[in-house]
């Protein structure tokens, strides 16, 4: 925490920034320890390039706050309060301000106006991404552990989901047993909504578990994360009920041919676009690439979203200690939807696979 | 859906606006009927005061659209796409660019930005928000049907909650149970993080559940929802696990009291800041006024919070249609933790309670 509030001090100093003033819940997390969404509330982290930071959150959290260790100064406001005027007065005490940075992506309108209204000298606002993009990118030894935690019960409910699977099960039903494990065992949180498709129903890249049948001759889709400690995994893994048709096997062997090509292209200094490429080559190659029609994956840490993005135009060049997903898919509706994921760790030389479920397609029977 | 479409077109139209880009997942679910969270990807929905929607989504969602009924134009893009050219392009087509509503409560600054960028005559951005809150908080008996069914469910799920209740078992393993009983019925998402608090840990509004056992004399605090077609509720009970001591039955006595007192004060023509003090009152007045740091309830509907606020200083009236949250809760630390939320309908001269479990206090043994 410490380290990472000095890098974009640093950064800070460097551009001369007068101050950051960061919105998210992920960004504020990561930098104070502190988690909390407070919906439509403000909550916000103000950071100098020499001065101690300031956290702006509703007074009914500002002991959570001091219980995950924020030992700076701290403006509460009730829901009556009008937090600005407090903030404008605490930070003229400590910078002048012409160039300050915020999250563009994640800050609202409404905010930028009235820091425009409380700050009228204010005349560049920077995005805050560009700098917190990079540093969050290349994970700490702290943060890995965290991440393969979160990995392990994945894999653990990926286990259970098929071990769920029989015939005349709802998706709904197998969703719910899963979870429940993982709760029942102190999980808290699912990085998203849990996903368990089956049959023509995996043949939406975004479907909605509901009431459908599992039948024998289906492929299930499971798609899934846990959070631990703050941090996410991300796994999909589609397996078969009893016997599939040859359509439905190479759609799967496609799949996975692309997803291990993506891994073998994954090393230091490889290209976003080349991992992209080497999966979506080999889906266009076997005639299915009209049938893939998202990127390869993204980074993932504390949002299970973030920064980088694996398309097949980004040039960004990856770094070792950076954690991303590789999850192509082939969607061919009324045949059959598949998809493989994995989350990776980029070593000195290649990457390490978080995900340990097996890859070949497994049989339920 | 059509109806709201038009409310929406008819504002604009007398307010001069020559486009309105909304951006938030309930506003264009409540508008289109299709409902998507495209994380950090592009959805917006284009409404004009006399010409066609348009939708923008991923491509790989376009189908999910037309499955939720939109049957006006789509523009889809894909991940290495730039959508802002295409919306550019067709919405030149239909209207000049002066005036536009945007939603500032969502909207980030990046797609402001853009918004700039590719209609660079637009001189006044409004917030759209002010016109869309007045349509969406009076529901439809359509809405309420669904809020209804909503309630039905968070009542069943306090049912359950209270019925694994015993000596030694986690918060954790409690809420594991009462989420299993519900997705296996087919519920496939809550309205928020399901909340199991026992003990000394309910003495925080936002605690968050873990592994404390439940003991005997705890108070365990329920909060969750559940959402049905897309609507939310919102319930909290607070119940005693065995003889709980005075400190606590005072602390619960008062804070139901205030819960009346808000359910009464509650009718068309009264103020949201009425409703708030008259439950405020009874808990200053009974000494615990500092242990009440929160608003006393929220709009519920799409978003589980929604507008208006029920703060003690809101001037707004409340009108026939319109479902709240009733919630005064204490919080005195070491000592205990009460809530008790009920959502709310506002009648013709009062208003329906749709949360029906008990409120007497429940001891369970």
């Amino acid at each position: 925490m410490e380290r990472q509030l000095k890098e974009i001090s640093t950064w800070m100093e460097q551009e001369a920034i007068d101050f950051a003033f960061l919105t998210s819940t992920d960004n504020i997390f990561y930098l104070s320890g502190f988690y909390s969404d407070p919906h439509e509330r403000l909550l916000a982290l103000i950071l100098f390039p020499k001065e101690e930071p300031i956290l702006v959150c509703p007074a009914m959290e500002q002991n959570d706050a001091r219980n995950a260790g924020w030992q700076y100064d701290i403006i509460g406001y009730s829901d009556t309060d009008n937090p600005w005027e407090a903030i404008q007065e605490k930070v003229a005490k400590k910078a002048s301000a012409k160039r300050i940075a915020v999250e563009k992506e994640h800050m609202n309108v409404q905010r930028y106006e009235a820091l425009k209204q409380y700050f009228p000298a204010v005349v560049d606002f920077l995005p805050a991404e560009e700098k917190l993009n990079e540093v969050r990118m290349v994970k700490s030894e702290q943060e890995l552990a965290k991440i393969r935690e979160a990995c392990k019960w994945a894999d653990y409910a990926i286990e259970v989901g098929c071990s769920e699977i029989a015939e005349g099960k709802t998706e709904m039903e197998v969703l719910a047993a899963i979870e429940y494990e993982l709760k029942k065992k102190g999980i808290g949180k699912m990085s998203f909504s849990t996903m368990v498709l089956t049959g023509k129903n995996g043949a939406s890249p975004h479907g909605n578990p509901g009431s459908t049948k599992i039948k024998k001759g289906d492929l299930v889709l499971f798609d899934l994360g846990v959070v631990v400690d703050g941090y996410c995994s991300d796994i999909t893994r589609t397996v078969a009920y009893c016997d599939i048709n040859d359509d439905q096997k190479n759609i799967y062997d496609t799949v996975l041919k692309a997803q291990l090509a993506a891994l073998d292209a994954s090393k230091p200094g490889a290209k976003c676009m080349d991992i992209d490429l080497a999966a979506r080559n080999v889906i266009k190659d076997a005639g299915f690439g009209e049938y893939f029609p998202h990127r390869l994956g993204h980074g993932l840490g504390i949002s299970v979203h973030e920064y980088p993005s694996l398309t097949s135009t980004n040039p960004l060049v990856l770094k070792t200690g950076m954690v991303y997903t590789i999850e192509p898919g082939i969607y061919v509706p009324n045949v059959a939807g598949v998809r493989i994921e994995d989350d990776v760790y980029v070593t000195e030389d290649g990457v390490e696979i978080l995900t340990k479920f097996p890859k070949e397609l497994q049989v339920i029977s």
